[in-house]
């Protein structure tokens, strides 16, 4: 370790030998020393689950002649724990999840298991942000993977508070310079136009998958889906005290007519 | 179905063999029409997961002569998803998750699928809330069946939000009496003292089992884990926007910080 250049440790939810994570550590090396502990197999939409019915494998893992790390037959929450509790000498300066394929905005944030990644980075203490590439096709993951360099070099001047991360997403563009701005957004609400599409397998039997489509975007610049729509990356500051404070005060009122009898 | 009666929609973690579901049901068919479709094997701590990598297998489910449901290859939201957009016939007028075996408080609230059926019905526009008994041992579930029951009919009076749903914590106890009250509160933010226990296989690998323990709460009673240690039944209001929007201000204001180059 070189101990003028911070440690980061970089996770993800597309599982290790994903493309994505691959670009990010590749950038992140350049400036700072790098750990790798991730999912052995992909984990999409896993939201933030954690393995306690099963142990946890781990294997060392090295990346041609690229980076070595440590895969884990866990969940991207699971990577993080075991990271630091157990897999790493040192603690990290900051934890980065990504980049993800595909992006996480709106009410998919709470299904993703790359801001889990962070997320759980953020719980055991660490400034922590996740970074998704918002395509699934055609992927061009060097301008995500330039700002989340960009966003390590950045995040100790922004006074990120405790129990808050970010989550970022950057449009996929062919140059850097594409990229029109950055824009500070909140989580989008949109609801899905949810699809379950019934199919009949050789056997007979029915199965079902799970398909459907974002419902259109007429949101303001500072909703996530439709910053990056605008081609700008997003970054949305988030927190996991899920409490309404606003309507427990008023439910605190109403404390009488939920009494026990 | 009795039209004079709601329509309730049923689902847990626990698998739709588990003893709290069960007790769920046989006290919510006195005062409702029930529909329940849970996950056919045991899913706690599969967070808010989805399932998009494989199809879902649906099944007529008959738990003796008490009741009969649809069991769910998938996680607690997916059984709301799918039952909203193919299984039930009407749309219920509540969606109620539980009981868990085991508390659903403090930071164990975003990895748990218990709550996780219950925002999926918040999300798709249900008034929704998760009931869980905190205790693994020992369990008597028909304390928190009678609540939940309460709760069914006074959820319409207390002007819950859109977007935001119930987690109610319910003490093991006795008898109903020995429960000492209803505390509003929030969610707790003690940290876990997690640790890893290696151990060897039989081939001389090794593998991790996930443990640990609470801190200990030296909270007020407003928080969710010192309520139910008081034998109070906690009720804490939760969201999922995750927008921390105090910070999201603040961080408007570094944007030339942040900026492309």
């Amino acid at each position: 370790m070189d101990q003028n250049k911070p440690h980061i440790l970089v996770s993800n939810d597309d599982g290790i030998n994903a493309p994505g994570i691959d670009a990010l550590i590749m950038e992140l090396q350049k400036i700072a020393n790098v750990s790798v502990v991730a999912p052995s197999i992909e984990r999409s939409a896993v939201g933030h689950a954690i393995t306690l019915s099963d142990p946890l494998r781990v294997a060392e893992f090295k990346k041609e002649d690229r980076w070595c790390g440590y895969s884990v037959s866990g969940t991207p929450a699971d990577c993080i724990k075991i990271a630091i509790n157990e897999l790493l000498d040192t603690e990290p300066d900051m934890i980065v999840s990504g980049i993800n394929l595909g992006s996480n905005t709106g009410i998919n944030v709470i299904y993703s298991g790359t801001v889990s990644a962070a997320t759980e980075g953020t719980i055991l203490g660490f400034p922590s942000f996740a970074i998704s590439l918002t395509t699934y096709t055609n992927p061009n993951f060097a301008p995500a993977a330039k700002f989340a360099v960009k966003m390590v070099e950045t995040l100790p001047n922004l006074a990120l508070p405790q129990k808050t991360l970010l989550n970022i997403n950057v449009p996929n563009v062919k140059e850097y310079q594409d990229i029109k701005g950055v824009t500070i957004t909140r989580q989008g609400m949109s609801p899905f136009a949810e699809e379950f599409e019934k199919r009949i397998d050789l056997k007979n039997r029915a199965y079902y998958w799970l398909g459907g489509s974002k419902s259109p975007i007429k949101e303001d610049i500072e909703i996530d889906d439709r910053a990056v729509k605008e081609r700008h990356i997003s970054i949305t500051p988030i927190q996991f005290d899920l409490t309404n404070y606003k309507y427990m005060e008023s439910l605190k009122k109403k404390i009488p007519e939920i009494s026990l009898l």
